[in-house]
């Protein structure tokens, strides 16, 4: 299994619907509105979306409180982060992280440089200074996924210099930006250096709880916008998605109330889930935890849960995590609560 | 002006809502029912598409009479060359074709190289003989972009025998297909050799009338198929455009009186603007027509449109056409009288 959400291959393991833990997804929904908007919008199929996106881009910018000028959009945060790895020669990545860096990294030719996170997934700036070579390409999960941890300020500053003092370039993949502790914006800090050797990806995708839209964005500095912008691939995004975009980022109580909500969950789910013998679930500033099993295998406790109706994400498909691991989006309280539930029985077993 | 289809740079110079002849898109609009589909499915926004697209790729097999193995899909038939060009070394094209081609080859560092077609738009056996070297990607509009024209059967299987004896590879943008006189079906010939060595693409764009969707599709061999499928981006085609493609290739009444509609208008035009002093059209099999100026140059008629409401396609973008072509699409009669009319106004002046 290299991703997460892919419920169809397991549906007949299980009688009635599944619950899927394995993606991680807003659990709140969509904003309110949405469907009616997309509805009176179906019209706009018959007609290619904006070839330059411009309102979209126009919305985004004022969501992100940065210029047009520096934004990017493409068909999943996914897209935009290939288009990047294009750009570079070589590939730099921490691990355990989104597989998708390295893969597309390899299948643009391009050499991967595969450094470890220390043991409690932290960055270690000496290795980092060490390895990263002139014009690299460094992507980084911020928070990082599957161990669910952001950056720290102070970090991410003396990560920028070490990158930028050998022309490199950082990515921050930050797909799960709004569920974080607001203590820091990226967007923020970067926007005074110009996004220079700089970019930064959002998306729709989880926050939002669209991952069927495919809508990614981000920003970056005019200049590498430009070669960025001339190897884009035409209409990328759907037209829908462009609706959706002109109007999801404008809905401010959706989304103090889905912070509000998943900062209080993942709390609950935290101090639930640490009383359960043999279980070390890793303290997460997201929608989803990384748990170490103490006493199964990934395995053993994803059939545990298949048969329960509930599907969760087995890590040993990450480098740089073994059997041992397993990872679980923050749901709906009753959706939490039936998983805290199924971990006592197994507990007992 | 890469493209057609992008009216809102040219919505400044007209009050009212301008006609797009400009972009090739089935004047009926996409198959009756589509719209009520895809409201009833909206919550599918909140899932991940299938990422292997199987029940999709079933559809589509069963609309284009193949296995499902043969299958690929993509966000556009764009996204689909643009996957092919990458697993090749040199790209081979026609010109005028789809600027996409050489420009998406270019873009992944790959040699082009660009033929001509005859005065006639036909490829001419002997330079494509000359030209072509071992493992080649051949790239042919058929029918071709913009000049309207299909390869005639007994032409398409002297280049299939070409490019094999090279170890080349032949891919055929069909994004047209529906719309052509039903003289053959290169996927019933391409089937007989399991598609060795050729790709054969169409979409929903055109026909279909869903440009806004992004769904494209098409068929190769299933030794090709493997390497394509690992190098493919995640999720590429949004859970919407999933739906439509579910529904839209059943609808064979809406097939059949699109193709009835535009083979008869088709000729109507041509007959209509034949009469014409100082316009020579071109003699077409699909729903757009490649039109010889010969008192105007493009940017003078496009003005003139223009200033009447009707945005038409300027050709001098495509390499081998200068500035005395236009390219129109063929759209609902009310369209193109108004088309027509304005043209016998512009000839009075």
């Amino acid at each position: 299994m290299e991703h997460g959400g892919d419920l169809i291959s397991y549906s007949d393991f299980y009688d009635g619907e599944l619950i899927d833990f394995s993606s991680n997804i807003n659990p709140l929904g969509p904003p309110g509105g949405l469907y009616e908007i997309l509805s009176n919008s179906l019209h706009t199929l018959t007609r290619y979306p904006d070839i330059k996106y411009r309102h979209l881009k126009k919305c985004i910018a004022d969501y992100l409180k940065c210029r047009v000028g520096n934004v990017v959009v493409g068909n999943g945060a996914v897209e935009i982060i290939d288009n990047f790895i294009q750009l570079f020669n070589r590939v730099v990545v921490f691990v355990p992280s989104f597989i998708e860096y390295e893969k597309r990294g390899k299948i643009h030719g391009k050499e991967v440089l595969r450094l470890n996170y220390t043991e409690d997934f932290k960055i270690d700036l000496n290795i980092l200074e060490i390895n990263i070579k002139h014009g690299d390409l460094l992507i980084l999960g911020n928070p990082n996924n599957p161990t669910g941890l952001r950056i720290e300020r102070e970090i991410l500053s003396s990560i920028y210099k070490i990158v930028k003092k050998k022309d490199g370039f950082l990515l921050l993949d930050e797909a799960f930006y709004e569920f974080c502790p607001e203590d820091y914006d990226s967007i923020d800090i970067f926007k005074d250096y110009d996004f220079e050797n700089v970019g930064i990806i959002r998306a729709a995708t989880k926050f939002f709880a669209l991952p069927g839209i495919r809508l990614g964005y981000g920003c970056t500095s005019i200049d590498l916008k430009k070669t960025y912008d001339a190897m884009e691939l035409p209409w990328s995004i759907n037209s829908l998605a462009e609706i959706a975009g002109n109007y999801i980022f404008s809905c401010k109580d959706y989304i103090e109330k889905s912070k509000l909500y998943m900062g209080n969950e993942r709390k609950f789910i935290f101090e639930e889930l640490s009383k359960i013998n043999g279980l070390k679930p890793h303290s997460t500033d997201t929608n989803y935890m990384l748990i170490k099993l103490l006493k199964w295998n990934e395995e053993y406790v994803f059939n545990y849960f298949l048969k329960e109706g509930m599907v969760i994400r087995k890590c040993s498909g990450f480098q740089g995590l073994d059997t041992s691991y397993i990872r679980i989006a923050i749901k709906r309280r009753e959706d939490n609560l039936k998983l805290i539930e199924t971990f006592k029985n197994l507990e007992r077993i």
